[in-house]
């Protein structure tokens, strides 16, 4: 008999081990219009499509509780699944939450937990119609799956990009990144120190970003008022650069970044040069930032081009001509991700 | 202020954090048929309905991998979802499916989970449209979600019994109850005797009952082909007399089940005697067996009367009549339920 190797799913990465696994599975059932490989599976509904995406949280990979706020960590679970329906161009109606909790909760924890799922299905309009209440011997596990809808016609895939579409992006990146720098330094100053309190009033906007993880619904219905339908589009859960490669892969096209335009808050770009990190890395590779990365048709650039909220920070070209970042003296250079790596 | 006050979950148990959370929240989107409450929630979709479940299963909690095989495992996490849409009466066919795995996992033990996911897949005829892989610093957690449909006019909830239904369930039961007892003990002879193989021949049903759950799919189509709609319908995942209560909390009836009906196969009579369990306990009380509960109206009784594989185990009456347990020698005592608890 052969020895069994043993392969190392760090050597895979995330991306790999989907792949590999996803390669082995075919659908069968019609209604199955689309499955892995975009930010949500899409179903046929009738006139219009569901729209299925799932999450999963876990202590100490994905959050800390030692300084997430039980509430803010309900809110986040929602929000990072409502992200996904929103980056399909659609809308959240419906969610499930499980949870694996350890006995060292109380009630009381828990209904702080749901006081942020509930404030999250306010904010995004879904109703909470399911879920698993289990204990955990170890850490904290929230599994979220959102349930929403879209017109058939209204969909964005990741692949829909064309040639010379204009890339925007909403709001500002590398923020959550740069809080969760903030918080880290924090918890290692009360570990050293418990009498202290933390100094975090400054790197309120940056801590926000971390911990209240908003989806951008405004901009899927504002995208919808203006009449503008993106090409592509995907959420930025890993950072721009990765992000921005899942569209180029997909819609097999090049992209050309420019530095100049990154949109970068001031805190975050003040506390970034703090901590001795390039604002620009943050702004790239930073992930958790949960805005939306999609490309529009040229014609639409001018209903859109004065939106306080989205920035268009660069184009599609042609995949032969790579995917590239434009640094502020006008140098063209190779756009390099690297994502968040939860292996 | 006000001392705080520490409730523990286990006081409340699980249907009791269940209640107490779902009671603050409220469905706001039409699209939401029913939400918290039954086996699957249920959302319109034009002629249809689409249903939605969502099972976690966690390591130390669920299942133990010093004998659970993870192909088992991967099978067992699609089949209990698949049984909740089962006892729906509909039809399962996207499931989602998250994981969180520590990196003692290899890419090869990864690849044996997925490989139970695609058996089952092709079972039930069901598309692995999404998930999540994430790492976990804990042990292995599986969290899937079903998607499934079925016809309005075909859905059953667990509050559509009447008077004088007649009471089903299919399969056998305590069986997967007594396969854990018998895992269980092999366990600790092995880690006593680490050189000693475990004898699992003579238990091999009862083990496949608690390693191999299967989802009732067969009787939801046979109950169709008959033209058979239950009245009401829940699956045995905490017990027959746990569900039963269900079926009377939410049809706002009482039921009788006589003990010389219930379904006990030889293997688990006799290995519960063996394990000096009471057999009708193991039956009444035993998790795990996902087989279907259901109610039919007295007409329907002579299209399934020589089913095989459904027994009549009793029936409906008023809810002032109480839950009743009919002895064989015709006494009538208290049902109790003890459904298991994860708290």
């Amino acid at each position: 008999m052969a020895e069994e190797k043993r392969t190392e799913i760090n050597d895979l990465g995330e991306f790999g081990l989907i792949k590999r696994i996803s390669e082995k599975f075919t659908n069968q059932n019609p209604s199955t219009v689309f499955g892995i490989g975009d930010d949500a599976a899409v179903m046929d509904c009738g006139d219009e499509y569901k729209l299925v995406s799932t999450d999963m949280l876990l202590e100490g990979v994905h959050f800390d509780l030692s300084y997430a706020p039980l509430t803010h960590l309900g809110f986040k679970a929602v929000a990072v699944n409502v992200s996904d329906i929103a980056a399909m161009n659609g809308i959240p109606e419906q969610i499930t939450v499980s949870i694996g909790i350890s006995n060292r909760f109380s009630l009381q924890a828990v209904e702080a937990l749901y006081e942020g799922v509930k404030f999250a299905c306010e904010a995004y309009k879904v109703d909470l119609v399911g879920g698993d209440t289990t204990s955990s011997q170890a850490g904290l596990v929230i599994s979220v799956t959102a349930v929403g809808r879209v017109a058939k016609d209204k969909i964005t895939y990741r692949n829909g990009a064309s040639n010379s579409d204009i890339l925007c992006v909403t709001g500002d990146l590398g923020g959550a990144f740069i809080g969760l720098q903030v918080l880290e330094r924090e918890k290692q100053v009360f570990l050293e120190n418990p009498g202290m309190q933390p100094e975090l009033e400054k790197y309120d906007y940056l801590v926000k970003r971390q911990l209240k993880a908003d989806a951008r619904m405004d901009i899927v219905h504002e995208l919808a008022d203006f009449d503008v339908k993106p090409t592509a589009m995907i959420d930025i859960s890993d950072g721009l650069a990765s992000e921005s490669f899942h569209l180029c892969e997909q819609s097999r096209l090049g992209v050309a970044i420019y530095e100049d335009k990154l949109p970068i808050a001031k805190a975050t770009y003040d506390t970034a040069v703090e901590f001795n990190i390039d604002p620009i890395t943050c702004a790239l590779n930073g992930g958790e930032d949960y805005e939306l990365l999609f490309t529009i048709k040229q014609d639409d650039f001018e209903k859109i081009k004065n939106h306080p909220d989205i920035a268009t920070i660069g184009y599609m070209h042609e995949e032969t001509k790579g995917r590239k970042f434009i640094t502020k003296n006008e140098n063209m250079i190779d756009l390099k991700a690297q994502g968040w790596k939860h292996f």
